[in-house]
């Protein structure tokens, strides 16, 4: 994939005087963490910096320092950069922000998806990267920008944010490096742990309350699921973050390979989040209803009643599984 | 505190033909990960090597290479030297092993809790380290013996389990350096993570199916507590380590200061487990029911039915966190 250097990207960011940085739309703590990282490091060197997210900073991360900073949508103003964190496609920008990369500003894109055509007029993408984090780190390091705590803790949040605290396959030594270093700027490491990985509202816990008897496992062990229906939703003023690590918990049982967890989103409309632990390419499991996503983690979007999809999804995974093994 | 140099333990390791390893009872990620580090490199020297635990090889740990090594309680036979590991006191080690430590043999502690006497012949304590784990890093670097994947994925085991996978408030930026340079051996991180953290039997679900409903929280928000009675247990064939997690559930909950978990484990005791998160000494808290522990972990064993037990234990952590929010 052609991509320019990580000193192009600092070229450009130091040639700015003024200087837009967004991350994606839903926005997780790799695309805050970066963006505020960025624009922290990028207001040391005397740029007029502002930072903006599609979406609202979602609460867990508003005990990140400098996330009073992040403004909703498109600001006023006209910027000389505008730099995307985290996107692989425009569309992760969300609507009004993707108008820019149209727009006569220079666009600058740093990411670590794969993605099949960079879109920005500097593209800086390494996809060997676990984080967007990592390489912001390392922008900084080649713009010899000072860290400090603020930067450190950002920085901290991202990176451990999509690496799942260091649990992930894309875990690499530089990936510990980078983290040793951050941690001489005193980060709090068990009250960021804590906040962006345990903490979780109340609501959370009522939706597993209702959720976690739902739960059930196939006869051959292998594919296990968890359900929540309207009546459920209805039952607690939940919403649809609160129920989205229910999938984990088919996930978790010992000898499941397929995780899925049903969500009727409205009547007659089910949508289903797939996951698979090893083998099972969940990302074609999920084609096959429209669906998509990747290998470990995909969904789709089914017209019908909630059981009727489960029979059907159920027997889909089962077949898989089945098949997966035989490959192994 | 009196301790050795780590030249010391490296000497006596050296100058010794045979030697016993073992960790305590009730093995953790530490114990077990730590003495098949060890074990595993010192037979790559031909040193004569045996591993043992007072209690055998958790299932979770049994796909650690070099597990089937390790043996249960006194070996036959004679040793020069007798390697203690994360065992703070003498009883860590059990009945049978700790007979070791007023024998003729010579004995070695390596540990990284704080101790107030150290009951070894030599004495390596490092209680600014995470885990022993990274001690024993530490020690075969001094003995420069070389690392392999087998000991590199014990050893990795050890730390990320004594650190929550790199979370608690006592990981080090040499705890990163040192894990970056074990990932070079080729660990395979998430199916290690995936193991140690993950992954439960599914007895685990069953316990939460039946305990969760029984979560409440007070009305001041900063205590909650969950429980597990014996008409739950006699349910389902669950042992005491599938109810392990079970306190997580109420000290996860955002605003909640203390987390308690009571387990009734047989007509007339009840065991509680304590958890705060941020001020709250439990230590002292259980310490008011003859119980003890650790600032931010503790428990106590009372005579008296559950719910009487939970309304007296309640009412003083509601205390302890006002006493406490008074002192912040």
């Amino acid at each position: 994939m052609q991509t320019n250097s990580i000193a192009a990207v600092a070229r450009t960011l130091k040639e700015a005087d003024s200087i837009l940085i967004s991350g994606h739309v839903m926005p997780d703590g790799d695309s805050i963490g970066s963006t505020i990282a960025l624009g922290l490091a990028l207001g040391k060197i005397d740029k007029n910096v502002a930072m903006t997210s599609p979406h609202q900073v979602p609460d867990i991360y508003k005990f990140l320092p400098g996330s009073n900073c992040v403004q909703q949508g498109m600001p006023e103003g006209k910027f000389d950069v505008f730099v995307a964190l985290d996107c692989s496609v425009p569309d992760r920008l969300g609507d009004e922000l993707q108008s820019l990369v149209n727009d006569s500003v220079t666009v600058v894109n740093i990411d670590h998806h794969q993605s099949e055509k960079p879109f920005a007029d500097v593209n800086y993408i390494d996809s060997n990267s676990a984080s967007t984090g990592e390489i912001i780190y390392d922008l900084l390091k080649e713009m010899n920008i000072e860290l400090d705590k603020n930067i450190a803790t950002n920085l901290y949040t991202a990176i451990a944010s999509d690496t799942g605290s260091f649990k992930y396959e894309g875990t690499k030594p530089t990936t510990h490096h980078k983290i040793a270093d951050l941690l001489q700027f005193d980060v709090k490491v068990a009250h960021v742990s804590k906040s962006i990985f345990d903490e979780k509202p109340i609501e959370v816990f009522k939706v597993l309350q209702i959720a976690l008897p739902t739960l059930e496992v196939s006869n051959c062990g292998k594919v296990a699921w968890i359900s929540f229906d309207l009546m459920a939703k209805d039952r607690i003023s939940a919403k649809d973050e609160h129920t989205e690590e229910l999938v984990d918990y088919p996930r978790r049982i010992k000898g499941v390979e397929v995780a899925l967890f049903f969500r009727e989103i409205s009547t007659g409309s089910v949508k289903v989040s797939m996951r698979s632990n090893y083998f099972v390419d969940v990302n074609k499991l999920a084609a096959r209803f429209n669906g998509g996503g990747h290998k470990r983690a995909a969904g789709c979007l089914i017209d019908g009643g909630i059981s009727d999809v489960r029979e059907q999804i159920v027997a889909a995974a089962i077949e898989a599984v089945q098949r997966g093994s035989l490959n192994d």
